[in-house]
């Protein structure tokens, strides 16, 4: 029987793992938890980024040079609000507002984070199962010298500038899994934390009442894959941030941040020198190349990761 | 001293007409009262199609072969939201949504909808003042052998198809005007009654406890233009709704519905016959060429309306 796999995940990257990972694995037997902590509200609309993006990705629509959007689409509705005066740092094309107002429209009537985005998927006839983190609001702040900032605030309107003091997730305490959650961490086989920022895209998930400690007591084993090579994220703000927050800046810092949650973690070949500090955490360790730069690359990257977990013995 | 002058409009005749009007007359001294009771709510936006039609014509961005909406506008939210299964039947574009996403998003923050509409047509460099009819809500329903229906879901979605058996414009007893009109029609010199549908269009205007009072105590001259010539409407269910409702479906039809209320009328020179059946009324005539088939000819009818007004003694 092929592994049932869940997935934690947030952002770009973490996307185009996913795909390679569904281009290959049975996507009916992939589940997909997301982070919502990046959500916002822009001119009554609820934009939950990140699974826009996985959706969208896994339904391959996304725009492959941004890593976020419609492929091919157009911005008439941002730039006559730019014309309106309104603010509009957040861009949003005119087919993605379809998926906001539909959303926001379905809240509205009563139907949960959960629900619309199975309509979504299933609309955009994506067949990886996709949760979000929560129902519930969760709200990533980033505390910086200029004050405590929206996680699209500094994310995108100060183009993560600012000095990071701090990483908090605002609501996360009282914030209880979606439904589907703990239940596919507990019965799945292997459970991949994916090539994401661990602060701001695993962190909330991680943040969850109930989460960790699902994947403590999980029969699957529980692998990750490094977001930084070589000392550097490819995209973002995760080596700043590490180095703001006096962290390792290295897959063993990640290792570090995953310490008690992994069982496995694939590195890069460029830090193989890391191998044995790793391994002193406690967690097997696979180097490969990392480096997502084609579709081929990327099934290679999540076959190694399955591999690996498939090889742990719990 | 030029004449100030109020209109009271709706659609996209009244919205030509209007466009006449400011292209020879000083637009600081044009204040326009417009229908609000085909507004409408989709995917949690506040849409106001009359307000929109005389805004955008008044900046000379409207699309003018619809006569509606931005010209050269894109439908790719729409098709969006089609592939997502959601009710596309009231067409919006991409630039226009972002009118009415601003609007719902002011309004959600207290602002009233003369607010809005003021900032809106501030921000497309309209001169002419636009006021809604009233900041409450106020619904024009249709009754219809198929049951009661909303205005847009009988005049777009079932293209004003059904036999019609009454109008009634829900929530007009308990409306007050908004602010700034009763004042416009008690100072202005001339009122103007554009070439709208009577009763889908002006009805719901006077149908707001206060405003019909207010024209029967204006020092202001009240002359109305036809809009219907031989006996049909040029665009619109207007003939075929007089006609449902038993009215006579003429320029005289249209003086009967306005009697009280007008002290001229300006018909189509096709309809001089009906000249003395309506001065019977007690109401001036002017026939003229009603058809506003180029720009010269909305500034011509626009002109001969407020001369037929300042010629009157009242």
């Amino acid at each position: 029987m092929v592994s049932s796999v869940v997935c934690l995940a947030g952002g770009v990257g973490a996307a185009k793992f996913l795909d390679g990972l569904a281009h290959y694995h049975p996507p009916e037997r992939i589940t997909v938890v997301v982070n919502t902590g990046d959500d916002l509200e822009y001119l009554g609309s609820h934009i939950s980024p990140d699974i826009d993006i996985v959706t969208y990705t896994l339904a391959g629509v996304v725009d492959p040079d941004r890593g976020w959007g419609f492929k091919s689409d157009t911005y008439h509705c941002m730039e006559q609000l730019e014309r309106y005066g309104a603010e509009t740092w957040f861009r949003i094309g005119d087919a993605d507002f379809a998926t906001h107002l539909l959303r926001s429209a379905y809240l509205q009537q009563g139907f949960t984070l959960s629900e619309v985005t199975e309509r979504i998927r299933n609309a955009l006839e994506v067949k990886v199962r996709i949760l979000p983190m929560s129902d519930d609001r969760v709200a990533t702040k980033i505390k910086t010298p200029e004050g405590l900032l929206d996680f699209q605030e500094y994310f995108v309107k100060r183009k993560f500038s600012d000095r990071v003091e701090d990483v908090t997730y605002e609501g996360a305490d009282h914030a209880t899994p979606a439904d589907g959650v703990l239940d596919a961490v507990k019965k799945s086989d292997v459970i991949i934390l994916c090539p994401s920022n661990p602060i701001l895209s695993i962190g909330p998930i991680l943040a969850i009442p109930g989460i960790r400690e699902g994947l403590a007591k999980a029969r699957g084993r529980i692998v990750g894959v490094t977001p930084i090579i070589a000392g550097k994220s490819l995209k973002g703000p995760l080596d700043r941030i590490m180095q703001n927050l006096g962290l390792d800046v290295s897959s063993y810092g990640v290792a570090q941040l995953y310490k008690g949650v992994l069982d496995g973690f694939v590195i890069d070949e460029a830090d193989k020198a890391l191998t044995s500090k790793i391994a002193a955490l406690g967690i097997h360790v696979r180097q490969t190349n990392t480096l997502m730069d084609s579709p081929e690359a990327r099934v290679r990257l999540a076959r190694e990761t399955v591999s690996l977990a498939e090889g742990i013995r719990k």
